[in-house]
Order: structure tokens, then C-alpha cells, then sequence
């Protein structure tokens, strides 16, 4: 994305990380506006997110940043970038590669709430987890 | 919605609230899955949006609990809830009246990321926020 250094230097001060440096992430799917995830970003995921086009994230119980796909292959090409109103929430719109989920299901949000719990509902895994994650 | 007070207990203690007791929650129009806004919500928040249908919030920055739409009118009936993988984020599906954001837009993420930063596009404010908020 064509942002200059000092564009995206000042772009990254008007943010509000928390008291951890972290901002949350919507991840959505671009075609579709279908949630895919929720992670978080710090100031460096945030950086290589936008010069990359790629996202990169800040996990938090590995306490380290990582590029989405780096194990599996499943990147996600960012599309449009979004922040809230009080600048401390992110919304991106991606072009998901695989699926955006460990367990092997296009989205994380793949359990709806029933009458007696949550329900995996009319979802198929797009991958084998046990294939993918050796 | 129709669940008994015990499983909502043992739902509420299948979820992975952080160190501050919180989850962060994805809120999207039920009909075109358009994110409105992010929020957190705390174990009591989530109880009273289950058993009422309303979203209910905690606020980081006023340490309360409050009922999305008290001041302005603007309430979130929930239509769907949806888990991640994880247990630590939550996703809602909602029928919103008015607008979510308290500037006045329908959604909280109105502005995109351009070549030069931040720009507000093809949105206008669907209410007059110092009209609302007195």
C-alpha cells in the first residue's frame, strides 16, 4: 500500500494500542464481509501488515509476532484496511488462502449458540488440520 | 433466548474471559454481516445480553456495565451468537437500530485507509449525535 515512511509513522501514532501495545483485529472476508478471526496486532505487526499487504499478528500466548500462514501456507492478502471510531479497533477485509482457522474451518466462528450450547452448524473443514500442522 | 440458568453457568464457564475478566466481541449486522463495532464484555455483560436479546457492554474506560442504546436509544437486538475457536472472542449478529456509533455513523469503522491516511467514504451520519447525546 502506497503510504509513505512518515505517513505511516504518523498513521501508527494516531493509533491507540492498550496498555499491552495492542490494538484488536476484525478479520473479515472481503468478497463477503463474513467474520473470519478476532487477533491482535501490535505496532510491528501492524508496520509489516500494511508494507507487506500481508497480515501479521501479535500473539499473545506465545508473546511473539507472527505472519498468518507462516506454518500452514493459509496467508491472508489484505484488501481494505479500517479503523473505529476511537482508534483502538481494526477492521481488515482479506482475501483468505485455505482457511483462516486452525481446526480446519474457513472461519474461527464456526460455533453458533442453541437452545442447549454452542453447535457447529451446516460448516464443513476446508483442510485437514493433521496434514497441515505436522 | 432459551437456555436454562444452568446452561447458561456452563456456558459462561466454558469461555475464556482474560486476566481482566473480558472478552473482546465482533458486532455485525444481521442481514449483510457489515461489522459495526467492536467491544468488550465482561461474564455479567454476556449473561444479561443472552437473557435480555440486548447487547449489553463493559466499559473499559468508565469501568461499567452498560445497556448498548441507554442513552441514545440505539439499541442491538441479537439475532445470533457465534463462538471462536478459541473461547476467547465473540461474535453477534444484530439488528441495530439506528446507528452504532456514537458519531453518528451506522457503523464504527467508517473511515478506510487510503494513499495518504485515514478518509471518511461514500458514508454519511445517519443521526445527529449532539441531537442524541445531550
Amino acid at each position: 500500500m502506497p503510504l509513505t515512511e512518515s505517513n505511516l509513522d504518523e498513521l501508527l501514532d494516531g493509533l491507540k494500542f492498550d496498555e499491552k501495545g495492542l490494538l484488536g483485529a476484525i478479520v473479515v472476508d472481503a468478497a463477503t464481509d463474513k467474520p473470519l478471526m478476532f487477533a491482535f496486532l501490535n505496532r510491528e505487526a501492524l508496520r509489516l501488515t500494511i508494507e507487506t499487504g500481508k497480515m501479521h499478528y501479535w500473539s499473545r500466548s506465545r508473546s511473539k509476532l507472527w505472519l498468518k500462514g507462516e506454518t500452514s501456507g493459509h496467508t491472508q492478502d489484505v484488501r481494505e484496511v479500517r479503523v473505529d471510531c476511537d482508534g483502538d479497533a481494526l477492521l481488515f477485509k482479506v482475501d483468505q488462502s485455505g482457511g483462516a482457522c486452525h481446526t480446519g474451518f474457513y472461519s474461527c466462528f464456526y460455533r453458533k449458540l442453541g437452545t442447549g450450547g454452542w453447535v457447529e452448524e451446516g460448516v464443513e473443514r476446508v483442510f485437514d488440520p493433521d496434514k497441515v500442522y505436522k
